[in-house]
């Protein structure tokens, strides 16, 4: 088992990485101090395989757990939602030393996470995440939030869970897709972070793709420690931290453009990073090699490299990343790479220039043809 | 002017107490920091009156302000209405650095403090508060939340603001019901903290009656030190800051059942301290003379001091505080009186004695007769 310390002064947890976690789940629920009536959060996929494990591990720990299930999918980031599970949790008397679990993918701990941050003003929040993107990005570093009409996660809060239990074994269920979904945010934490990650990548991407069990504990284990290393330095995203949004400004106007569904989200951030790769190269001097790496090891993964979009679809996308996050004073900012393991943040790319890398010649320029 | 600091590291802030403030909102904005674009959330009663105002100062101070109006009345505190306002917000493209203020009462500071502390993650948030009760109470120490059916407060964030006006000209528009509301919170102060402020209301009364601006300022910055006092040592309710909820227990069950809206927050909460004052002197010692002084000083301040329930609704209020916040290990807590000045926090009462002092023959022996 891999133990990777997230350091966050008073709100420092651990996240541990390894096999048959989930049966653990309340001995390490109470190694935190946590007891009493608690809610797991999942969904309608995950809860009828996991679900019961879980509340059998809570309940041989004492705990008395509530299972509360939301549809499946990124609908459920929904404000309306949020406010059943507040009605079940207020049925339950869940109480301020109560706590959240959150058991699913990145969605399930979004939600459940916000749920958590505002239930009672804030309640005891762990994560059990069961996909390989919620394991490698979305459990680490207290971002949760809902979905607007206007836009993805634009409401939302900062909440650190107390401890988060990525189990491998549930991977194993994940269906390919998904999976492959998740290797997106694996490969970024290369491109942004670690040169020496992304070439382990490139020689040892078939291990991964068949999840041999010490491939993928040492390389979830590495993503968690570098996405710890950036959000330790940089809790609530006012400087470094925006580095793990390579290939999100775009991947995320995609997912929004597209309604949420088309693309899984790290299916949108791969064509998001082609593309910010591309901006890398003429605006930062990325050599034309690398970007060509970073799209080559992505079509290796199965992900798309190029997506098409109309004219209208086109212009959505800009109006989407105006209303991005990371907008500062009205200009829209990137990532971009100086070379694979090596990032600048903040970088403005005029309106123009934003048009022309969105225009169908160039999309299909990109890479390794269309998109699922 | 006064100036109240409110000591909580990096998010320390100042409470200005004084004439004419609002009119300085603008300047005082520029001047911790704030730019841009800002939405100024205010309701109907208080919108028409000082909406503009606020809009003019703003926009002389540079920003470019949205004014948003919120129905009237508690059920703004509303998960719908909060959704509502996240479109608003969207749609005036507000950025990580952009502002909210929330100008009017507690409801309009609570529901605005949710907002600000979710939309992006979390807005910078300023306060003016416009009725007494939001002066003393609501501004000061960083609550926020929204309503369910089951109770009051349950969906909520703990949000600093950046700075807080209390503009005393506000208050000589405020009706005459709601100016005495806020001075149940005040005369809370006195029992829970500082038995020379409750003397000096003693003695001056009339004076704050009559909005004497000189005793008022003093008074209301009294009261928001202390409160900042109590918050600075306890921020997020984890022991002390309890104190402050002296009366809120049964005060918000009399609220839950009598559909927020019978009475309002400091007549509830009158209703409460009175019976907490009873149950003080049989559990803690509070001198029964001392009790009669509380009772009687609610009563000259114009507040009810006892209401009348059917047995229905006694059941009702039961259930309601045992869904309050406060509530640990199943059992209802309270904040009881040694004696004026000075309260211990965390009090079991065991139930049987909690529900004979609800019964409407106790509820008659309470004070100067029928409420409202």
């Amino acid at each position: 088992m891999h133990k990777v310390p997230v350091e966050l002064g008073s709100r420092r947890y651990e996240i541990l990485v390894g096999r048959g976690l989930l049966g653990r789940l309340g001995v390490e629920c109470r190694r935190v101090g946590l007891q009493g009536r608690c809610a797991v959060i999942t969904d309608a996929n995950v809860g009828p395989r996991y679900g019961e494990a879980a509340l059998a591990s809570l309940r041989a720990a004492g705990f008395d757990p509530l299972l509360v299930s939301l549809p499946a999918g990124e609908r459920a980031k929904d404000l309306e939602i949020a406010g059943r599970c507040y009605e079940r949790l207020a049925r339950h008397r869940l109480e301020r030393k109560s706590c959240v679990v959150a058991l699913g993918g990145g969605v399930v701990g979004d939600l459940a996470g916000f749920v958590a941050a505002t239930y009672l003003r804030g309640l005891p929040f762990v994560q059990v995440p069961t996909t390989l993107l919620a394991q490698v990005d979305s459990s680490v570093g207290g971002k949760t939030g809902v979905n607007l009409r206007q836009g993805k996660n634009l409401v939302g809060a900062f909440w650190q869970p107390r401890r988060v239990l990525c189990d491998l074994d549930t991977l194993r269920t994940l269906p390919r897709r998904e999976y492959q979904s998740g290797l997106a945010e694996v490969i970024k934490y290369g491109v942004i972070y670690d040169a020496r990650l992304f070439r382990r990548l490139e020689r040892n991407l078939g291990r991964l793709l068949r999840l041999e069990p010490r491939e993928l504990a040492a390389i979830v284990a590495r993503c968690c420690a570098i996405k710890a290393e950036v959000v330790g330095q940089d809790e609530t995203e006012t400087g470094l931290r925006a580095i793990l949004n390579f290939g999100h400004t775009i991947g995320h106007a995609l997912e929004a453009v597209s309604g949420y569904g088309r693309y899984l989200h790290g299916e949108a951030i791969a064509v998001g990073q082609v593309l910010a790769a591309r901006l890398s190269v003429t605006r930062c001097g990325l050599p034309a090699r690398d970007a060509d790496r970073i799209g080559e090891l992505l079509r290796r993964a199965g992900l798309p490299t190029a997506a098409r979009w109309t004219a209208a679809e086109r212009r959505a996308m800009l109006q989407a990343m105006r209303l991005d996050k990371k907008v500062s004073g009205g200009e829209i900012r990137f990532v971009l790479a100086e070379r694979i393991g090596r990032v600048r943040y903040g970088q403005a790319v005029p309106g123009a220039e934003l048009e022309a890398l969105l225009r169908p010649a160039g999309a299909s320029r990109a890479g390794a043809g269309p998109s699922t």
